[in-house]
């Protein structure tokens, strides 16, 4: 024994290993030059090491504070070490102070405390890390100022030792043949492969291979099994960067801060991922999932996978609704509602809409809108939206078996998702995570605060009360905004009917839904930000107990309040507006003044559409591409600006930065969870209201075919490159997305038989209509009402308006006339419609839960050729296994004397021949 | 090389082995003299090696067939190899042909040709058995004639491979200390602990464990970690079988014919569950799971923990139920309506309730069932039904819970189930179970159908058409004997009808009720049977491709036709029964003669309870404890008296058989699908219509505490002991559990708007009642009609029967009156009625819904301790492997020469010593 701390190799000295960045057949696309380049700074000084993970970290100014620290460094060490104790004692790290930005410079005194504190710390911490094996480079005398970098390899052994531990599946030696399949199933999948030619991208390894490698669990006994001919580029850089990753996060310290290290290596790859992937002009193409995977690990892959299989799904959404929007307007002439209100011999007099201000008015002047309903309701509509929810299950299990396939062709099969039993670490890593952004200030609050938390929880205390209180508030204040907006729309409308013009009024009217939707999208995008950030302090006072069950409990707070947001005023229109209206005479008020809001003539369908498109497509114009695209160009120019007041050779210096240095720039990856947000909202607008819309899924459509490429460039290239996690299933979004399909069946069954007229129209056709057609139904839908009923003071102003004497007007509603025994109240016809509205809903809703279910367990979640795969790589296995040990066998036999009773010696050799295993653990090689 | 064939040992020479039994602490309910009868038989001739697997089979008696085997294996000789040769042409064994036993035994020439075929390929499949190093012995002169047993003995070598390749989890030498909780939790738990003593079983192992041992999956080449100090008690017998039964499953051959085998080795640790689990006395204790699942593995472990914690559950249910009933009870004589209809004064006239032959009559009479109904039919019953509702899904989530303990404490976590994506096995095994039972005949030609169709499956053709016909014709059958029995009633009530004395009358028809009742029953048990054939053969002809795949469809397919089988009659009288029955004068017919039937006054749910208490309690009385009970006793005697008439010195005979003998002659385990079937179908009866029959959940438990210990009996005593059979959970049987929570949703929804009158008093007490109380109410709830509005020939025989002129009498339905415009036509009442119910329905299945999904989401799916101790055996197994790893570092750093710069060598070294690793597949140990 030399002594512990001799054991590990000094980063400056070289090791032996040589590592050509990337495997060959990747570098094609590269010039020679660009190779070179595209290397630097992905060594270590000795040229051979390449760096798998870089940490980063703030230093002070060297020429503001570097004699100050050294200063303090003595003069504060005492106290420094005395709170270092203190806090030893509290078992658990300080609250993370702010850091040394421009802005609070002027503290410059207690900031040595904290400078000191932190280099203090990331000492130990690189100690341990050095302890684990991993070999560092310090880089402080970098060209950017304030940001020194921590350059981390992992030699050989330490990545056998870590992929061994994670149980990493690498591929073997074993090569094997996946069958085509042959008959007719083969020559149909071969003409749509010609046939989807085009639509592939230019990677070669998207391409039918047709051997594929076995795979099994790496560990170091079972070497044998594997190519490691080439070492360099046995484990990948986003392997070894997510190994890095895994011993950092188990790496104890007291107290240590970096700032999440960036990922490098972003080379060839790059290169072809940036031409095949992120790029608009490849729309049109399959995405190269194998690349982001290989890029960017598996988490990142299955949502670019989902995204694309979702956006792949909505072409035949978008084309049945197409279709069945043209079908509406090719039906608008033939539908005889429409056809009846519109006729001019058919001139009934309808009833004042509000009390006193309004006049009579003749029904044809609803004729417009009574045509444009018909655009989103009729028959078809009821088809679609039964589709729909067959197509939301449809995409459901494609996605398991997409999954799957997935699982499958990433070795993931087998893995275990270990993170589901995992406490929230308490480790170095989770302080590491500390964003340092200058820009930042709010999120870094939260994060500390989170960081101080995370210690609560481990004494396990009960969740803080309080917590329903508050999202019930968070929803109380949607609903009010809502209301706040209905009462602006019923106030504009009042005084719109004071106005006498009737062109201005009809067009105002439009003006005021229009303006009224605007406001309501704008609402919705401030509270969208608001309620982000309550989500997330929600789910820190109720102090999870793991990371993931902290990620899905923020996803699912945030879920639910985004949801809120958005769907409230779209629900409120589909459902309540116009529902508890009264009747002439006795119209229903709110406040004693604020009517309630009534729709047009044909039912809420038109509003409901409007309202849904401005919503759907402003949220993704502003909210999506603006907000995705401006911001994070924004904060780039903001952190370009800053750095560059720092220092003063700026341009030279740019153009020798480091490739890590040039990353630093970058935002970092702030997680998934925005990516899967804005698409669930999505669906939801997809499949919620489907009935009333049917255009949403070419909306939708049109949106992702963008969104797919401005995610891929964000990701390849305004982002630093986040650690390749691994990931076998999408997690709760799945869950999120049932929840979303299973909402959507409710309200398309209630959109469908209480706004739109279907239940109307069959309820006229099949119990009251004399000859069975639909003639009669507009007579039909409305009530009598007798002028001389009108209280005093409710009687229209100007009861002459129309050019003669009024006496009975109509108004829509099922209600008795006013010479029955009982004028005005609800009548039979009213509860028969509506116990068949309730009958529909019913029907509805149990028969389309049916459907989806049969559809659900009639396709199988695991495709038939894969699991003929595994089933294959399994029997291989067991025989690459059976002949090894028959080769052990054989050897041992040949060892044996051979005097013709050589089976009678099996016995005693089987016995000696483990004991050496028995201890061979601890001198692994016989030298 | 002494030539391949002598790489194993022989099955005649003594091996090195000891094998005492079990592990000591099991023995201890055994005197020393028991223990040595008991291991009679449990080891080869040698009296070393223990035997782990048996398999039998059939072989010609002596006394009649061996000369003539002698001869006809020369003279047929060549005709034989033809025809084997033809099979192994077409690529498939014969399909197996009946074998010999005494029925057949005129055609003994065929006979020959197929017992020579037999044991060549008998032979065969031993000789492969042999290379995968498994030792064999025959005993073909045992005392039972007709019957071969070929004991097999797994040596160690064999058992650490196969235990590596199916990565079985051991535990290791690492034990560590399960942390108790602190605190009041603690407190608390020792408490209920303290309270629950008697309730445990006399188990040790079953109390509160301190330490446990880490477990992990073994490897030969991680031996060290395990304690493999006692060899022969490391794998444990369970476990030994299992392996067996995989090396069988797996071996190849052309063509082998073997009864199942038995699995041996039911002695102390039988003795023990036999005292402390298959025992009546005992009935009120938890089951010694862990036992369980030592003795049959995991499989049949989950089926009685599961079956336990339903039983458990049941124990809040019933209780909640028992109340539910009482307070029906205890309100019956404060219940407005009843009172009103009991009421002397108010004596309504009714019209007669058929045409012609009946009479009016007095609404007293409807006194009796108007109370009775009111014990099923009051607010409680519609909190229990949502308590019930809310119950299922608990049970669920606790299952989950339950399940996740399990696997943690049987090492499952991690393993996986691999059957997923296995294909059918086409080896040996699927013909070494066919069963070679003579008096199970039709078993046996299925079974052959399917050992022949299996091969089709791998040519992959389409299912074959016509299976949905098929099934559908079984449920058509199942409504066509409902049907029947409907008519029988309805044709004794008209026969009743005219029967002129009032009290037999009604004695009678309450006797139609019961024997109606008992008809549908009979019918059920039978078509169970018929059902139950069917559904196999279905799936037969499906062809699926897995056997998990084949036991679903099986285990689906059975599943529905008994649960529509079961269900059919009852949903008839809750749904159908009294809707369409017309109004008197007009009363509705089918076939011309036969009316509709119709309920009692205050609704069909008390026939519904009848209905449904007599198929319960005759199911679980006739079907599971009759069947379960007597029909396995009979199997035994039939076998026992068939084998007494093949042999004469029976007696003496019978005291000395070893116990693989004596086994031979139980039940074969057929599966635990009849076991989960009856329990769930029982689930069916406790959820779906809780709403009229609050005492289900009683009934149910009594029967379970029986049904536990019944079926304990059975696989402890009276069955072969089966293969242990890993499992994570129970599979198909969860979703189908969900499935029937689901629709008892719906269904009680139904039931409780449409079956029972809440919903009209409700309308009532609040539309309707002019001083909000139910006083009134059925009153409101009758019509009038006008005798004069009888046609000719529909007006009562005897129109003075009551006494005196009837000018108007009354009927329940919502109807105008004879006075109105529109008379005898459904009223506005009716309407609104229906709007309620139908929103009932509604709202009710939509909360239910939500709550469930509530109570799903917010109980863990992982109990607490459980994921907090994953947790920590993750970081010991970290840490246990990371001192192993420097330990290897230091020995390696010892041996090299220590000049001060030691850490500089670390590289070169780590390369150096990973090359003898590369080789060292080739020779393991270096001697």
């Amino acid at each position: 024994m030399c002594g512990s701390s001799s054991v590990y190799q000094n980063k400056s000295l070289p090791s032996l290993m040589h590592s050509p960045l990337l495997s060959p057949q990747l570098l094609n696309s590269l010039t020679p030059e660009e190779n070179t380049q595209c290397q630097h700074g992905l060594y270590f000084q000795d040229g051979e090491r390449r760096v798998d993970y870089i940490l980063t970290y703030h230093i002070k100014k060297p020429s503001s504070s570097r004699s100050n620290r050294q200063s303090s460094r003595f003069t504060d060490n005492a106290f420094t070490r005395s709170l270092r104790r203190g806090t030893a004692r509290l078992g658990r790290p300080p609250p993370p102070q702010p850091r040394g930005d421009p802005e609070v410079a002027s503290q410059d005194h207690s900031m040595d405390y904290h400078e000191d504190d932190k280099r203090y710390r990331r000492e130990e911490f690189e100690g341990n890390l050095r302890d684990m094996g991993l070999e560092l480079e310090k880089d402080e005398d970098t060209k950017t100022p304030g940001v020194g970098f921590v350059k981390i390899h992992a030699p050989w052994h330490v990545l056998c030792r870590e992929a061994e531990f994670m149980k990493l599946k690498m591929p073997t030696k074993k090569v094997y043949e996946v069958k085509q399949c042959s008959g007719v199933g083969a020559k149909i999948n071969t003409l749509v492969n010609k046939a989807t030619e085009p639509l592939h991208p230019n990677v070669e390894e998207n391409r039918g291979q047709h051997v594929k490698h076995l795979s099994y669990a790496f560990s170091r006994e079972k070497q044998h099994l594997f190519d490691l001919s080439d070492r360099d580029s046995f484990f990948d850089s986003k392997t070894r960067a997510s190994i890095v990753f895994e011993v950092l996060k188990r790496t104890k310290c007291t107290k240590a801060k970096y700032s999440m290290g960036n990922n490098p290596l972003r080379c060839s790859l790059f290169q072809l991922l940036y031409e095949e992937w992120a790029s608009y002009s490849v729309f049109y193409k399959y995405q190269p999932i194998g690349l982001v995977r290989k890029y960017f690990g598996e988490k990142i892959g299955l949502y670019f996978a989902w995204l694309g299989l979702y956006t792949q799904m909505l072409i035949p959404a978008s084309l049945v609704g197409v279709i069945v929007f043209l079908y509406g307007c090719a039906t608008v002439d033939n539908n005889i509602p429409s056809m009846e209100i519109c006729h001019p011999r058919n001139n009934i007099t309808m009833c004042p809409l509000c009390d006193r201000a309004c006049n009579y008015w003749k029904l044809k002047e609803a004729c417009g809108t009574a045509r444009a309903s018909h655009l989103f309701d009729n028959p078809a509509t009821v088809f679609f939206s039964i589709f729909m929810a067959l197509w939301a299950a449809m995409f459901m299990e494609h996605w398991k078996r997409r999954q799957m396939r997935l699982n499958y062709e990433w070795d993931l099969t087998g893995f275990e998702e270990e993170e589901v039993s995992a406490l929230r670490s308490v480790s170095c890593i989770s302080l590491l995570f500390v964003s340092e952004e200058p820009t930042n200030k709010w999120k870094q609050t939260v994060q500390s605060a989170m960081a101080g938390l995370k210690l609560v929880l481990l004494v396990s205390s009960p969740p803080p009360p309080g917590l329903i209180p508050v999202t019930s508030f968070q929803i109380g204040v949607t609903f009010a905004i809502v209301f706040g907006v209905i009462l602006y729309r019923i106030s504009i409308t009042a005084a719109l009917h004071m106005s006498n013009n009737p062109t201005t009024r009809s067009n105002v009217r439009l003006m005021v839904k229009t303006t009224a939707a605007i406001i309501n999208l704008v609402v919705i995008l401030i509270l969208d930000e608001v309620y982000g950030a309550v989500a997330r302090w929600l789910t820190v006072l109720e102090v999870p107990k793991t990371d993931r069950s902290f990620e899905e409990r923020l996803i699912f707070k945030t879920f639910v309040l985004k949801f809120v947001n958005a769907f409230t005023p779209i629900i409120y229109i589909a459902f309540f507006r116009g529902r508890l209206v009264g009747r002439p005479g006795s119209y229903l008020y709110v406040f004693e003044s604020y009517r309630m809001e009534e729709c047009a003539h044909g039912g809420c369908l038109m509003e409901l559409c409007i309202q849904l498109s401005i919503t759907m497509l402003g949220k993704q114009l502003i909210q999506n591409n603006l907000f995705e695209i401006g911001i994070p160009k924004l904060k780039k120019l903001i952190r370009y600006i800053k750095s560059k007041r720092r220092s003063f050779q700026e341009e030279e210096r740019e153009k020798k930065l480091q490739r890590y240095e040039t990353d630093h720039f970058l935002e970092p990856f702030a997680g998934l969870t925005p990516e899967y947000m804005e698409m669930i909202i999505q669906f939801g607008f997809v499949t919620l209201f489907v009935a009333s819309f049917p255009l949403a899924p070419l909306f939708a459509l049109l949106n992702n075919i963008i969104e797919i490429r401005l995610d891929a460039k964000k990701f390849v290239a305004e982002l630093r490159r986040p650690v390749a996690a691994r990931a076998k299933d999408i997690g709760i979004w799945y869950n999120l997305l049932r929840g979303v399909a299973k909402v959507a069946v409710i309200i398309n069954a209630f959109v469908i038989s209480f706004t739109s007229d279907f239940i109307p129209r069959l309820v006229y056709q099949y119990m009251y209509s004399p000859d069975g057609s639909m003639h009669g139904f507009v007579n039909h839908t409305m009530s009598y009402f007798n002028v001389s009923d009108f209280q005093d003071g409710k009687e229209p102003m100007d009861p002459h308006h129309l050019g003669y004497q009024v006496e009975m007007c109509r108004y829509k509603d099922y209600r008795e006339p006013p010479w029955s025994n009982t004028p005005y109240v609800v009548s039979k016809e009213f509860w028969a419609v509506l116990a068949a509205r309730l009958a529909f809903v019913i029907v509805f809703q149990n028969v389309v839960m049916l459907m989806s279910d049969i559809v659900d367990w009639l396709i199988p979640d695991i495709p038939k050729d894969i699991s003929l795969q595994i089933h294959k790589e399994k029997i291989l296995m067991v025989e690459l296994f059976m002949k090894e040990e028959q080769g052990k066998m054989q050897f041992i036999d040949s060892m044996t004397p051979c005097d013709g009773k050589g089976r009678n010696n099996h016995a005693p050799i089987a016995r000696s021949r483990s004991i050496p295993h028995t201890h061979s653990h601890t001198h692994a090689n016989n030298f």
